[in-house]
């Protein structure tokens, strides 16, 4: 059911999506819908906690990865750009947070928070471990971040590669800026 | 009021925003907005013509630059940046595309295509003359687009930096991959 709740949100938009096409779409009934999920804008923060978690995932693999600080990264990205073209993790990056009401929006930026963190402490690690040479964290994690989060926009459209060797190589184009030369 | 317009569609959404609160904030009436700017959709379909204008006058200023592809690749991305961080091109960014009908879809579609197109050509350019070395035009691009792109989610809340320095910054770090070595 939330598989199919999220990518109509992620088709439609969530404003244009009811619970009643997402009923209508697995052939049940909107009761059934609301007995198991709730409301709409809790249905959308399911989907939202889901991509995130799978996020933190990546998170724990990362750091779990015997090598040094470039390699822990990399894999973190590779990981965080495949959830990104997933269905939840595409819910995480297309839904701006004004759609939903303050209290799962403070839940929600928090939870993107501890992603941001992570992802600059992957890199100051790489940064001091000298595997990588990174003059700013904080925009290079913003730039770094951007990029796999834009693929949400236009990955489905450009579908030439699946996902998993498009994020090896999308990685590696962006991590070619701070690899140690020689 | 266009200016007042998207500054709601960018701080509220497009959805929850309507065209009462704008005349409200600009303590005029709704009939006098319908009257200039037309219905909703129209405002904003306008509001994103405007920002895409502004990345099609920075492919021209980066075309006329004197240099080689290189420079004229940064200052594209430069000024893209800045206009990104802008309220028409944060719109432009902020706006999934389902929000439009489908003629206006098409429209927006051409023309951000427009804009995809002249960021492949310049870092072809840069490629073929040799002050790039970069494997993968349009994955390239693609990044690029989506590191900047993706300012418009964050830059406001991270206000250290005033947007032309802050965008000549991130431009550095992203384009340190393509650069050439030694």
């Amino acid at each position: 059911m939330l598989r199919a709740a999220v990518r109509m949100f992620n088709e439609r938009g969530y404003h244009t999506t009811s619970l009643d096409d997402v009923a209508a779409s697995l052939g049940i009934s909107k009761p059934l819908i609301y007995h198991y999920l709730g409301a709409k804008e809790q249905v959308l923060f399911e989907c939202l906690r889901l991509g995130i978690s799978r996020l933190r995932e990546a998170v724990r693999q990362a750091e779990a990865l015997q090598g040094n600080g470039l390699e822990r990264l990399k894999l973190f990205l590779c990981i965080y750009a495949q959830v990104i073209m997933d269905d939840f993790g595409r819910c995480v990056i297309r839904t701006g947070d004004e759609v939903l009401a303050p209290e799962s929006r403070a839940q929600f930026r928090a939870l993107k928070r501890e992603i941001d963190e992570a992802l600059r402490r992957f890199l100051q690690a790489a940064s001091d471990d000298g595997s990588a040479r990174i003059s700013d964290v904080k925009l290079t994690a913003f730039g770094l971040a951007g990029a796999l989060n834009w693929t949400a926009r236009w990955q489905e459209a450009e579908g030439d590669l699946p996902p998993e060797p498009l994020a090896a190589k999308l990685v590696d184009i962006l991590l070619r800026g701070i690899e140690p030369r020689g």
